[in-house]
């Protein structure tokens, strides 16, 4: 079969590669019908994230159909419709048994297209298949689906649940690719009286006024001067980082008031700078983190009750064998306007 | 009056300064019965803090009776004995409403002794004396009280409860100073599994196994290790830092577990490197904080009931006139044992 391969820093393939078996009671082998690729895999190829050696098949985000199960599965069937997951759990380790599936101990957490070859792929194995993936209903699209496996949960849980966004809150956003705009849409959840997103690009911050953003702040724009004039001069309530760079994050900790909180989702290859000796007694909050994906049945009862309108995230469909061209695509957002780009099965 | 003057970067002086007087309807003037020094005192002195300018009154704990009060002070008379805070508060900007009386806008927060003068001195200005003092019962010493001025509530609301101190928590205190014993005292409340006290000075580590800690690591230990060791590997819930230096805050963003909180106590003057390559992943909250003394009125209730043992807090007595000697022996702790140093009247 034919996988997407990390060939070492700024090289892949689409390459022929063994197809996946059973290794362990608890995996099932997914046939892969719709898959994207995410901001992280550019990380992956801009060489940020050293784990992911050359030769792994990358991809974490996909929609697909069982073909093969073992013997520990039970709650998965050959010929189930299945989201796959970016974060796959045990279940039983202390950080699943708090919901933190990220932080998994027990062999899980962010594995596929990262420590286990991903989803990239004509087909992929799952591990810890019963946790690590979530039957779809036959309302919900592949296309739809597809935002479940990382975005919409990390958005969501990383981004607005950690910077505690309430309602008549300004939040600002750093960056507008998906993740950020995804930010923009779970952020409405909990009615902020601002949503203000920075980005370079312009067709970006388009973009992120159609989802909702009601202030956008172009490259040319001082974004402290934009949240201080909306804020009475305080500064932003949250400030979400959804770019990972070192600049951006120090912007991020520029932008919130006292007592404000800096929710940081970006996949960062360095460190940044701490401005300790300004924010030491400014009450602020800094977090962190990888989804745990706790969110994502709940997230799915909200996309099938049309709570969340994730109808424009998807902007370039390509079939799954095409997926080189579809990198070159995603990875040049600048000229070709991409957001996320759909992969499927032909 | 005298008064114990900021000269500049290094210098001070016990030296004449002219007898304040009220200035606003909400102030009170203060006779000093007792008043300590502050490691913020001494970062000021490094230039840490350039807000404070030279001939700046320092100070700003302290136990006084009220001599005068101004038009618009309706709870205090004179006569009272006080706690003076190192919180002064407005109470009607929207931070005071929210009980965040550190980020007060209306005047107040942390003033005394650095931006108007403070109360190592015969008498003092206190602002907003109906917020910014409390009556104390006869049952508590000066020297009790002095200590719920700044150190027992910056260490409770800025190290243990940011932090999230719970039950069962292995908890690091980076620093053994007077707030980071006090931190030991108020993480007790939450009946943490381990508290670990990182230091380099002995004797530090000897008050704080005499105040709660029971894993000490001196100088020639390496933390990490001590930590995995006491936690299968996986390091500490919460770090407490109570230094102020980039690499002690560093050091606690190292130690904590996936999932875990760094509180900041410290006062800084240098940015800290936030390894953002190693800590996007790892769910860590990271706070900073003035004290707001909202838990003020509890800790003194706590105090009054025996819930909080402070007997060993102050080491060193003098008369208030003998503070230039008393700063001496509060800044080279490794030659003197000293923690609290408390200068009273004569």
């Amino acid at each position: 079969m034919k996988a997407l391969v990390y060939d070492g820093p700024g090289r892949r393939s689409w390459t022929e590669v063994p197809h996946p078996t059973i290794l362990d009671p608890r995996d099932a082998i997914i046939r892969v019908d719709a898959v994207t690729i995410c901001g992280t895999d550019l990380h992956i190829l801009g060489g940020d994230v050293p784990e992911v050696r050359p030769g792994r098949v990358l991809g974490h985000e996909a929609v697909g159909t069982v073909v093969e199960v073992g013997d520990g599965v039970t709650d998965r069937s050959v010929g189930d419709r299945v989201l796959v997951s970016c974060i796959s759990a045990c279940g039983t380790c202390r950080y699943c048994r708090e919901g933190s599936y990220g932080q998994c101990l027990g062999g899980g957490g962010w594995i596929l297209g990262h420590t286990v070859d991903g989803v990239q792929a004509e087909y992929a194995r799952v591990p810890f298949a019963d946790l690590s993936t979530y039957r779809l209903p036959a309302s919900v699209s592949d296309e739809a689906a597809v935002l479940l496996a990382d975005i919409l949960p990390t958005s969501y849980e990383v981004g607005v649940r950690n910077g505690q966004v309430a309602p008549g809150d300004t939040v600002v956003i750093v960056g507008a690719g998906p993740i950020g705009l995804a930010a923009i849409l779970t952020a409405k959840l909990f009615s902020p009286a601002h949503i203000v997103v920075v980005d370079k690009a312009p067709s970006r911050l388009e973009a992120a006024k159609q989802f909702g953003a009601d202030v956008t702040v172009a490259a040319e724009q001082d974004p402290l001067a934009v949240v201080r004039e909306l804020t009475g001069g305080l500064g932003a309530d949250v400030a979400i980082e959804a770019v990972g760079t070192p600049g951006t994050f120090e912007l991020c900790a520029t932008l919130v008031r006292p007592g404000g909180r800096v929710a940081n989702v970006g996949v960062h290859g360095r460190p940044a700078t701490l401005h300790l000796e300004d924010l030491w007694i400014r009450n602020v909050t800094i977090t962190t983190g990888l989804v745990d994906t706790n969110t994502t049945p709940r997230l799915l009862d909200m996309l099938v009750a049309g709570q969340l309108d994730t109808g424009h995230l998807v902007t370039h469909r390509f079939p799954l064998a095409e997926i080189m061209r579809a990198y070159d695509v995603f990875a040049s957002p600048a000229e070709t306007g991409a957001l996320k780009v759909l992969l499927s099965r032909s």
